[in-house]
């Protein structure tokens, strides 16, 4: 009796239902086995750069390759090269969650594959994410102008940079209109004036939003934020700043607050920050990409007060609310200055229902013009969770947090680098008396141990200069059993480090 | 004996193997039914503005709801809003493909959920990215300097407006900083004075691009093509309007020549555009993003000379490819400006490898941070397929374009209103001699007739201001049977609305 041929499950129609069932609980199975073993595998990829092209042909194949080739390979050479971000003991960061629900919402979305520019290409895709957002919008307690209701609205855009982005447009439309008709300047000479304020604590995509936007860089207000005050901006410091900035002949336009920076998840002075932009009239965007999600919790709500003041505000879901990326959500309370900045209307797009002003077609709320159903996963996420687990779920990611700093301040080795108020913990190991670099040099090095140990995962940033370890938490999977062993292998770590 | 409680499967921890392989299992079954099922469906959604809203609870739920609501849900309220893309009689717009080989890629994608912005975060991401888009180049028979292994190499985008963008940013950077080097102008005064050339029947992406650039409305040049060369751009005019623009003081910088217009899928003189580009040293970007598809097939490929003169070149894989969306592969020759245009390097972002310059960050390629490991289901297309069938595939839609436009030409009642070289084939009823609004009333009553009839879609453009309908082919599922069946139905509703 001969040897039996392997299983070779192969494509015959490109998109037929049955072979689509057959591969897709092959594909359920693969995956299921990932998470069921995805404490095995170091969080950090350890390969080499260039590593995966010894490993693949120069060119596609001509013939076609079985499922079962895909997933040996998918072993053999792809994880391999994978940094496991929904490892339970990955804190790098922040966060990239996913969850069954929103798999279960991508795959429905991925196999529907409508394009949703228009309201008429999958009226469900446009009247879902407005419902949705609604919810949301609710769940944080928003101002009712930020719903659909109003004169606002939400909607999904992939990431907090192109949020960030859309809005700078709208309002830089906005202010180059206004210095057209106060000042008689010309468009290119209001634009070479527009000036951009926030913290120097804030996310690089401020910088690249005006960058992009054809903002001079001289023109981008970077307010240093340091220990005094837990590394939120200074509202003093932005009002003076944009005083001086009037005075000199130049036009502030565009503030950016923000609610969990990135180096250190900060919270800026939101109120105050509003009533510079509503006596200047400048746009006010109020930046939660983080920690705006855990304001679903009525004790952590009050952090996020200004945000009446705010013109539009952003989270990423997918930053810390079980919904994979991409899922960054942004509310505007006016969404006229949106259409008038980003609306096309070519005669192939164009229909009956558009014309009579009787929908939202989202494609005149975003850069691209096509758009994926991603309502549909936040959907499944809401309903298949329900808003009494999405906190306790999000508070037990600052719990562990809380956990995790008493276990560094119970370590006289260690010191904790900022005040912790969600669930990010900055700390280092403090340096010898002396230290010639300030702790740089050994704590590079136990980041560096620590990664390439591949227990956990963890990254660095600078405040006011100083290396600093960032220890976020927010994997899907992340229970205190697992700060708890990555507390003793940082401590073990260190040990090793500090004896050589 | 009482009845059976129905089955109520829940999610009780956010991310389980165990309950993601039940539920994901239940969730390729509801697919597979879909796909089965899709033909009984009415191609474009019937539902009314608003309908969703009456349907759906004001609120989020408190308490959590199993996967069978959802089910019953997704087929009572959802289902009727969806306008189906994967139906093989869509012939509306452009097709927006997916396939087996692609919602494979994107279920594991959507689980891996890493966030592949800098090397280090998941080098495989990195490295499949670039090792497919240079199969595919290869594909594509694309220069050699278009490749990873030269000065340029490729990079997945969301969309062709985003890839338009980024590379017009690119090019806005080394114009202005020419401007200043040779004229001594500032950057305000530079960007006031750059000019962008297309079509008239290009995608409008490149007039919202140009906007949200900064570039003055007023230095966009849409030069009209018209049906004597069947909608491609005259090269002399562009170069006579890059000539007046340059002794007028402006500053000509950027050039976008299309194989494949949005209207009627024409074919720009690609190589004469590329001189005209060299000469005056304009950014050449090629927009193929449906066409350029259908050049891995050597008979196709001359259309698409003069690439070899281009800075870039795009196409999407999500209109034509098998891959779902969002898959737009951008193609550099060059990637230094746009590398100097879109960098940002953030503390909490630098790692060894970046550092030492020995990966590729592909967050500096595009406009956000972050981005998904869309390399995943290209890769399985490619392999799943292989070359061989996907030119056998593209080919059959052209083919079956052929006899479509061989089934109108055969009716004496219709007309050709431009010459057919893909798979997208624009006719129109002609209109009685005398008729007032030369057959627009007429041709929208039918496309409206065909798209509220259930049976199939289409759309419409204008060509010359006359209202045209466009019957674009390239559902994975479509076969010459639904090009027959969808001639007979507009030939009956046709009888029908001249008979009134």
């Amino acid at each position: 009796m001969g040897r039996l041929a392997p299983a070779r499950s192969v494509v015959t129609k490109p998109l037929d239902g049955e072979e689509f069932r057959a591969m897709g609980h092959q594909m359920v199975d693969f995956i299921a086995d990932y998470f069921r073993d995805l404490e095995t595998y170091p969080v950090q990829s350890q390969v080499q750069p260039g590593y995966l092209k010894k490993l693949l042909p120069e060119s596609a194949p001509q013939d076609q390759d079985s499922l079962e080739d895909i997933f040996y390979d998918m072993h053999s050479k792809i994880f391999p090269g994978i940094t496991h971000w929904q490892s339970p003991s990955f804190f790098a960061y922040y966060p990239s969650q996913t969850s069954t629900a929103s798999i279960l919402g991508e795959m429905l979305s991925a196999s529907l594959s409508v394009v949703g520019f228009s309201w008429i290409t999958s009226p469900a895709a446009t009247e879902l994410e407005i419902i949705v957002m609604d919810w949301l919008a609710k769940m944080l307690q928003l101002p009712s102008e930020f719903l659909s209701t109003g004169n606002g609205g939400g909607v999904i855009q992939g990431t907090a940079c192109e949020a960030i982005l859309v809005v700078m447009l709208a309002a830089r439309k906005r202010a180059i209109a206004r210095a057209a008709a106060e000042q008689g300047i010309s468009e290119a000479e209001a634009l070479g004036k527009l000036t951009v304020y926030t913290s120097d604590q804030a996310h690089a995509c401020v910088n690249k939003a005006s960058q992009l936007a054809g903002i001079a860089t001289k023109n981008l207000r970077l307010i240093h934020a340091d220990a005094s005050t837990n590394y939120a901006v200074c509202a003093d410091k932005v009002a003076k700043c944009v005083a001086a900035d009037k005075a000199a002949g130049l036009i502030p336009f565009f503030l950016v607050g923000v609610i969990g920076t990135t180096s250190s998840a900060a919270v800026d002075p939101l109120s105050d920050l509003g009533d510079i932009a509503q006596e200047h009239s400048l746009w006010y965007h109020i930046d939660g990409a983080y920690a705006g999600n855990v304001c679903i919790c009525p004790e952590y709500r009050p952090l996020l007060n200004g945000v009446e003041k705010a013109d539009s505000f952003d989270m990423n879901l997918h930053k810390w609310f079980l919904t994979n990326f991409d899922c960054s959500c942004l509310w505007v309370k006016d969404r006229s200055p949106l259409l008038a900045a980003l609306t096309t209307n070519p005669e192939y797009l164009r229909n009956k229902q558009s014309e009579a002003n009787a929908v939202v077609d989202f494609k005149d709320w975003q850069i691209p013009l096509s758009r994926r159903f991603r309502a549909l996963k936040l959907w499944m996420v809401l309903r298949m969770h329900g808003s009494d687990f999405l906190q306790t779920y999000l508070r037990s990611h600052c719990e562990q947090a809380k956990h995790f700093e008493t276990l560094v301040r119970a370590d006289s080795r260690f010191e904790l680098m900022s005040q912790r108020i969600f669930s990010l913990v900055c700390f280092r190991v403090k340096p010898a008396a002396g230290d010639k670099d300030n702790g740089y040099t050994l704590n590079k090095k136990l980041v560096e141990a620590l990664n390439t140990g591949g227990d956990i995962m963890l990254t660095h940033t600078t405040l006011e200069g100083v290396y600093t370890i960032r220890f976020a938490i927010g994997a899907a999977r992340t229970e205190m059993r697992h700060i708890v062993a990555a507390w003793k292998e940082i401590q073990r770590q260190t040990s090793k480090l500090l004896k050589c």
